[in-house]
């Protein structure tokens, strides 16, 4: 063991026994040192150490500092009180500031482990994409690729594989111009520059409740306010609240994600869509349309975007490849509408373009790789997963149990009897080696607190069946020390 | 031609014969669609691609006006009053808000001809780059790939990478520990998280004079201010000047190019970097040292970058393999000091992480490909290059005419006789088929409009030097029109 990580572990021992308090400035470097015997310099190394750590916080000109911020072990005692509010609230709820990083990366951070039993997980399992026949395509496209693209293929990105994707669009009844079409570094990219270009910092937009954190996190960078929209299990955002929303706060988005929702896994039925398209053209109000999983449909046909309505190109409509094809690529686009240049711009600002590999590879792929053969096995996969893990909660979780059934995607929310909370149920899932993404990650006021999203993207096995039987026990004890606890 | 094609260059022609002024609003897609006999949509259409062709914008609420932004054939007549200030300014100047995007856009878009001689674009030529060896590794670097790293390699970063950037430090005599690299999106994402990470918006951030104008960009998309400090074409930043800003300013952190300045040249010595260092720390300002062009010497060390002179965490240090070896593979770092996590978040939040068989790639160069080797050739190839544009200046510019000789990177910065103003010189040269970089795209204040910056990232040949003759007469015949003016 080094040094300062030796000091750092010491440090780190005073904050855990609490002589350190939340708050409290740790020892200044000089004084540390002298009394340490030990250089500046180390005392900062271990002191970068403790803050990558999450321990300890630089506050400028003032020296380092105790955090006070969420910790996973602590979390339990300091969770907000339980809000059981229905999932389908009756009114509006207030604007809020936005802050749910620290729950978010605490639970991102620890479901990295690729030995944990993935079930908190965003993504499907690699194993179900064509990995190395992408690979294949990504050797002859970069073996083909002329050296000058490099200059003349920036932002709005690689045409052919722009071409590729309006086609695609087209053979879904779409006519969309190609030079509508942005190659972005994920669909995430794609969501972060389509906010910025239609907020300013403080504006309020209407998002999803529950919503993917991810939305969470973006309005958190941006600095926006979120006004919380109801969202159905079944048939997505609620309309006549998203239009009392409207009349009542100055929103200047919304975000909603139209088809196998995350978390909840709800499609906006295509009639809605065209409703909620007018809806929002009335107010003037821009559509940011998250539509990542809009290959994964169980049906026979895809359900249209809601962009499929929009005739004014007020709709910015991202979509990706990192969940049907490519993961890890971080190839994803956005169809801007009206603000095409806008969000074009941003991108040559943020990041200048997309990885020209990465792009050319997916451009071949979708040209010669057999991406609807693909698609097709990849739909079946997961809809053959989602029986098994609704079997396995009908065996092991409580009787109270509520769970949605989507027709896409590979998601369950889960709703756990009132009384278990989803956070403790992750931190004792955890222990066990299992993740789960519980309810508060996905809403800014932190509700759905017993409520859980499970991810079957992993060809099941039996791993995933014990897995299941011991989220159950878990949850079944929890309800137990509860009730214990009232009587 | 389409009839919306035909629609909108019917506008189009309104509004270059000055029928449609600018800030004039243009027929509703009503009235055009039944004056026109054409559909909604058909109008709407044209409409979007007015937008993008920066003709039109629209007005929330209000339908589309006519642009009276920057247009490159009227720019002449509506540049600022001449500003020739010398390019080391005795003192600072007041800090001012951004806006040099449409400048920047105009020039950028109109050097993506490849067939374009690319003395303004700021790119080396891809020839220079082993391309194929690359094309190389990513084949097997991505057939070898485990699938789990979709999940586990998220940001920071391919590990194998990361160790290999922390080794080419050490070897350069700096202990980064491997925990502090991210791997980013290109070096201008690595550069836009950290200013994120260490400002607010409002916030004032010192910038160099003339300054990349990439930096403009981020500053004007994170609504920051600039306070300009002026570059000393063979030094770098003035220290002098510094100080007094941030006596006087409240300024949150400074940007800087230490080594090879875009566009100068300039190199701040070592014992300068050191004294910069101090300086800042002494007022606590997160120094972002903008490093690109690291590997590009013609001497016998690479200079030391600021960072290692950086006890205290407070200098975020940002590099690249764009300009080295990888263009398009948008590869960049940032060892982010005390910021590093921070700057990871940010990183999680805006694109959760580079295209990973991108950094597969370059992992596996860096192991065995022969990155050294191709870095002497580079260099020398690049010395050669600026040995062979001096010369064409010599032979074809006016006497008066000045030019920086850096001792590394691939641009040269060049003080035109003062009647000169390089935004004509610009037009003219584009309309002979060469590009050139006017320098008020360098300054938030549209200084330097005598300065041009050249690119000799071009292996130089017959073209090149026609080219630069072409230039020559290009500048004389201003000075000639504007001496005639004057009599």
């Amino acid at each position: 063991m080094k040094r300062y990580e030796k000091f750092a572990d010491d440090i780190a021992e005073l904050i855990r026994s609490g002589v350190l308090a939340a708050g409290q400035r740790v020892p200044s470097v000089r004084y540390a040192s002298q009394t340490h015997g030990i250089s500046p310099s180390t005392v900062f190394q271990a002191y970068y150490l403790l803050e990558r750590r999450g321990l300890i916080r630089a506050r400028p000109r003032s020296g380092y500092f105790v955090n006070d911020t969420f910790s996973l072990a602590g979390l339990g005692d300091r969770a907000p009180e339980p809000d059981l509010r229905p999932a389908v609230a009756a009114q509006v709820s207030e604007s809020t500031e936005v802050d749910v990083s620290e729950l978010v990366f605490s639970v991102l951070e620890s479901i990295k482990n690729p030995d944990t039993v993935p079930f908190g997980s965003a993504f499907p399992s690699p194993a179900l994409f064509p990995l190395q026949r992408l690979a294949r395509s990504l050797s002859s496209a970069t073996r083909d690729m002329d050296p000058r693209m490099v200059v003349s293929d920036l932002s709005p990105g690689n045409p052919s594989l722009r071409r590729q994707i309006a086609l695609r669009y087209m053979v879904a009844g779409q006519m969309l111009p190609m030079e509508e079409l942005l190659i972005t570094n994920g669909a995430l990219e794609a969501l972060n520059l389509c906010l910025q270009a239609v907020t300013e910092p403080g504006d309020l937009v209407a998002i999803e409740a529950p919503a993917f954190y991810a939305c969470l996190q973006v309005l958190e960078r941006l600095k926006l306010k979120a006004v919380e929209i109801p969202v159905h299990p079944q048939h997505g955002i609620d309309l006549v609240v998203l239009e009392q929303a409207l009349r009542r706060y100055p929103i200047k988005a919304c975000w909603s994600m139209t088809s196998f929702q995350n978390p909840t896994g709800a499609t906006v039925p295509e009639a809605r869509k065209r409703d909620l398209v007018e809806l929002l053209r009335k107010h003037e109000v821009p559509l940011i349309e998250d539509d990542v999983y809009a290959e994964l449909y169980y049906g026979q046909h895809a359900p249209k975007p809601a962009k499929a309505f929009d005739t004014e190109g007020l709709v910015l409509h991202c979509g990706s490849f990192a969940k049907s094809l490519a993961p890890g690529y971080r190839v994803g686009w956005v169809a801007a509408g009206r603000y095409a240049q806008k969000v074009e711009r941003l991108k040559l600002m943020t990041s200048l373009c997309a990885s020209m590999p990465a792009q050319a590879a997916i451009a071949d792929y979708l040209q010669h790789g057999g991406y609807d053969r693909h698609l097709r096995k990849l739909r079946h996969s997961l809809e053959d997963q989602q029986r098994a893990m609704l079997g396995a909660i009908a065996r092991y979780f409580p009787a109270q149990t509520r769970v949605s059934q989507p027709s896409g995607g590979y998601f369950l929310w889960v709703e756990l009897p009132e009384t278990v909370d989803s956070l403790k149920v992750f931190q004792a899932a955890l222990a066990q080696g299992i993740s789960i993404a519980p309810g508060p990650m996905f809403s800014p006021t932190r509700r759905f607190k017993p409520f859980i999203r499970l991810n079957y993207g992993t060809p099941w096995n039996d791993t995933c069946e014990r897995a299941m039987e011991m989220l159950g026990k878990i949850i079944r004890s929890m309800m137990g020390a509860d009730a214990g606890r009232r009587s």
